[in-house]
C-alpha cells in the first residue's frame, strides 16, 4: 500500500474514532507515519482527503443499494440488503453523524452528498414500490405513503449509528446494530403482508446468528 | 437585557447559522459588542455558554413534552404536539444538527443529553401507550412495537432539522416543517385506528393555515 492510500486509511480510522473536526493534517501524517510535507504532495488540504474518502463511500454506497435488488425481492434478500447497508453506515460513521459540518466546510462535496442522497431516496421508494408491484405491501396512501416510507427509511439509517454514539455506547455490538435494523424494518413493516414480513424479521435474526 | 443574556442570544443565532464548531468566543464578543474579557467575566469558556443553552432547551423540552398531555389524547392536542416539539427542535437546530460534535467536547453536557433524551424517549412511549389505552391504536407487537415507535419518533424528530439543513435548502419554509411533522407522524399512523389518523391529518395541516 502506498503513501496515499495509508493517509487515507489513517484519516478513516481517526475520524470514526474522535470525529472529522478533531482531526488535522499534522496528526493524520504523525499516526500514518509520514512528514507533513509527504502528506501534502499527496493532497493539498484535509478536505481533499476527506472527499478522497467519499469516492470511496459513494463507490460502495452505490454497489450496496442496487446489487441483487432484481424482483421478486425475497426476505432473505431484503435482510441481506439491510445488513449490507448497515455495514456501510458503520464503516464510514464519521461521515454520517458528522455530515452538516463536512458539508458545511466543502460546497463541492455537499452538492455532491446531495445528489447521492437524492439518488439514495429515490433508490429505496423503488425498491419499495417492487414490494408492492410483488404483492407483499399494501399501501394505503399510494406513492406518497411509499414516498413517506422510502425517506423515513433514509432517515433512520443514516442515523442510527449516529444516535448510538451519541447516547454514550462505548462499544457498539452486533445487538446494538441488530436493534437498529430492526428499528429501520418497522418503517416498512406495518405494510407489509404479514407472512412475508414475519419471514423478513426471522432472516435478519437468522442472519447474524454465528 | 444584562451581558450574560445578550451572549447567550448572540451565541445560539450564530451557532444556528454557521454549526457550533465554527464559533469561537472572541467571535461572540464582537458580534454580542462586548469585550473578550467580559465575556469571560461571565462564562469561563465556550462550553460553559453551551451549557446555558442546554439549560434553556432542557427547560422548554421538558415543558413541551409533558403540557397537555392528559388523557383521552385528542387529535388536535397530538397536532399541537408535534407543532411545538418542531418549533423547539427548530429554534436549537445547533444542537441536534451538531449533536456529537458537542457531546465529545463536553463530557458532562454529554450526561445531561443522555438523560434527557433517555426521559424524552420514555415520555414518547408513554404517551403512545396512552393512545392505545384510549383504544386510538392497535399494536401488534405489544409493548415492544410500542417501544420501537418511541424510539423512530424520537429519531425523525431529532434529526429532521438536520436533515433539511444537510439537503442545502437555503431556507427553510413552513411546507419543509409541515413534511416534517407527516414523516413523524407516518411513523404511528399505520397502527391508528383509521378516523382517528384521519382526525390528526387534518389538524396538522389545520394547525398551519393562516
Amino acid at each position: 500500500m502506498g503513501n496515499r492510500e495509508r493517509i487515507i486509511e489513517t484519516t478513516l480510522r481517526l475520524m470514526n474514532e474522535l470525529g472529522a473536526e478533531a482531526v488535522g493534517t499534522n496528526r493524520i501524517a504523525a499516526e500514518t507515519g509520514v512528514s507533513p510535507g509527504n502528506l501534502y504532495y499527496h493532497f493539498g488540504n484535509r478536505e481533499e482527503i476527506v472527499r478522497a474518502l467519499f469516492d470511496a463511500l459513494e463507490h460502495e454506497f452505490r454497489d450496496v443499494l442496487q446489487r441483487d435488488t432484481e424482483r421478486p425481492l425475497a426476505p432473505q434478500r431484503i435482510a441481506a440488503f439491510y445488513l449490507r447497508t448497515f455495514d456501510l453506515a458503520w464503516r464510514y460513521r464519521f461521515f454520517f453523524s458528522g455530515t452538516l459540518g463536512l458539508l458545511r466546510r466543502d460546497p463541492v462535496l455537499a452538492g455532491r452528498y446531495q445528489a447521492l442522497q437524492s439518488w439514495a431516496i429515490a433508490e429505496l421508494d423503488s425498491i419499495a414500490t417492487g414490494i408492492a408491484e410483488d404483492g407483499n405491501l399494501a399501501h394505503p396512501r399510494g406513492a406518497e405513503g411509499i414516498a413517506s416510507l422510502a425517506l423515513n427509511t433514509w432517515l433512520i439509517w443514516s442515523n442510527w449509528i449516529g444516535f448510538l454514539q451519541i447516547s454514550g455506547i462505548a462499544e457498539i455490538r452486533r445487538a446494538d446494530m441488530t436493534a437498529g435494523i430492526n428499528q429501520l424494518f418497522d418503517v416498512i413493516a406495518p405494510y407489509l403482508v404479514p407472512p412475508f414480513e414475519a419471514a423478513i424479521r426471522r432472516a435478519i435474526t437468522d442472519e447474524w446468528a454465528p
